[in-house]
């Protein structure tokens, strides 16, 4: 899968200690017919069984003006549907005026627990002095998922993501939904939870993934941990959100490799709710400055303002869904289910 | 004068009710040779009556990429010979650790408690919970001067001040000296009072500007208040270090005309020390979204990097200085007077 949940930091193996695995999931994906569970997550939530779901995600936006012109460019063109916003970053007011004249666009509070670069870094949203376990010796927010694991308790990280939440409705976003960078909140049961408890809070679908057995095998240790903890009980109850989730590519090639991936992912796409993740920014100095990804970010860019990409979408029948529709659904489930969250300030 | 101190919001007459305009310094210019004193900060420091002394000092760097880029190629070319670095900004790492490899070269910190852009803006140092007068409504920094001035405490804006040295020398920046965003110190007599006490507390010379009574009748009202507080016994202490602040060329001029100003400038300089602040920087899609002021600060760039203006520089028999060297001396002064300051971590 992708860079998305991959810790840009050496390993621990001491974490393996730390966190049972215990896979909830192999279970339920063979239940198959016996049972009345539906087969997917599109399903749960009454899209057809046949239906081939896709939201296409820019993540990152807010990070720097690069990623925010580009997204802002694509989202216009209308392939990419849906975005999330770093809200630590400094760039964020730039994506966040956007939003406000475009309310229909689909932008979601991008749950940011670290700050991977090397000269361009930020530090957390609530007061810095009640998170420190999140800060490393320079006072940013961890390098890395592993570091940010293995030094902030679960108290810290749910106080950081309420500020970032909070931060994002004060500034005047009307959030979509919320997701992860890097995939930090999956690192550990307990922050898992205080993501869940913080979607809640606010009223807001949380990206929460159902993965296989086969595909767990392929993530990660920190996403391992995370999708052991994804089990029947959270589908049942609607908390899970994507069938599948591809975090986009990863590799070093050129244009048309880049482009190959995601033709092949679109064409190879199974009946459910799939999400893309991409990286979509403008190439140039800034860009350059901040990350070695910046030609990859910059193609991702290409390959989804490329007509031939929507032309696939339509010739395929994929249909392009947003969290704002994911949204609506989950809260209609848990309405019949006698389950509705709290309806947080964001949920109005 | 100049841009430095110009608040970019409007102009709040009230603040005019509560600081009295007492203007100490024109007694002390008249006195001339009746008494012993020095007739310039220059003379005080004992450098020769004669000599021009000079600072070209880059404001600004660490607040965005381009920023830095041209800073750090400015001064290895030579010409500028100091800049001071904005603590609360997205891009002080990439600053910070230029300074590291070059630890001769002159880097201040440069008290920042305004954020005056639209889209790209910062946050204190200090936990934000911890300093709220110097918020504005977004949690940013205040726009301007006035509204910083109408809103923050002296012990807000002395907690800022402490977390932005302290911050710069965490990150391993060895400071030469402190000076003023925005002349924002400067609003309040209180607010002055605080900038000189950390400039103490850490050992550092901080700027401040001996002006004539003409001089200070062409300020905005900001700096006049300030003007008001710097008489003659900050003179004798050897607290004031400049005999004249040029803020830089504020026009909206082809290049020609911004060279003109900067030429003028300097065949223009008297006895004494003189500082000449710049905004050198790199024009281009990030400079753009953020200030308006890109064409001008990448004309600063360039002319502080034409052969030319280093020959006039020697032509002229201009003696460059740096911060460092200012430090030196008024140390020196201090100790010949008996009025050591306390020497904190940055005087090590």
């Amino acid at each position: 899968m992708s860079r998305w949940f991959q810790p840009r930091v050496g390993f621990k193996l001491g974490i393996l200690l730390v966190f049972p695995m215990i896979g909830l999931w192999p279970a339920l994906a063979s239940a198959g017919e016996a049972t009345k569970r539906p087969a997917t997550v599109a399903q749960l939530f009454e899209f057809g069984p046949e239906e081939r779901l896709l939201i296409i995600h820019a993540d990152d936006a807010g990070m720097c003006h690069a990623h925010n012109r580009a997204t802002i460019d694509a989202m216009a063109r209308g392939v990419i549907n849906s975005a999330s916003i770093m809200m630590p970053c400094p760039w964020i007011l730039e994506i966040v005026e956007y939003s406000k004249t475009h309310p229909k666009a689909d932008f979601g509070v991008h749950a940011t627990l670290t700050s991977e670069w090397k000269s361009y870094r930020w530090r957390p949203v609530a007061p810095w002095d009640k998170a420190k376990g999140l800060l490393d010796s320079q006072g940013y927010l961890q390098h890395g998922v592993l570091q940010a694991a293995t030094s902030a308790s679960a108290a810290e990280v749910e106080t950081e993501l309420r500020a970032q939440v909070r931060r994002a409705l004060d500034l005047g976003l009307k959030p979509t939904h919320l997701d992860t960078h890097m995939g930090t909140v999956y690192a550990r049961p307990d922050y898992f939870a205080a993501y869940r408890k913080i979607a809640n809070e606010f009223g807001l679908p949380c990206m929460i993934p159902k993965l296989t057995a086969e595909e767990q095998a392929k993530l990660p240790l920190p996403l391992r941990l995370v999708a052991s903890q994804i089990g029947e009980s959270l589908f049942d109850s609607g908390e899970v959100t994507l069938d599948r989730l591809d975090g986009g590519y990863s590799g070093k090639g050129p244009l048309a490799d880049q482009k190959r991936y995601y033709t092949d992912a679109i064409r190879g796409l199974k009946p459910g709710i799939t999400q893309i993740i991409v990286h979509p920014a403008y190439d140039g100095d800034e860009l350059g400055a901040i990350t070695g990804s910046h030609a990859r970010r910059q193609r991702d860019f290409q390959v989804f303002t490329d007509p031939e990409i929507a032309k696939l979408i339509r010739e395929q029948n994929v249909r392009l869904i947003t969290w704002r529709e994911i949204g609506q659904r989950q809260a209609e489930l848990r309405k019949r289910l006698g389950n509705e969250a709290p309806t947080g300030p964001a949920g109005k």
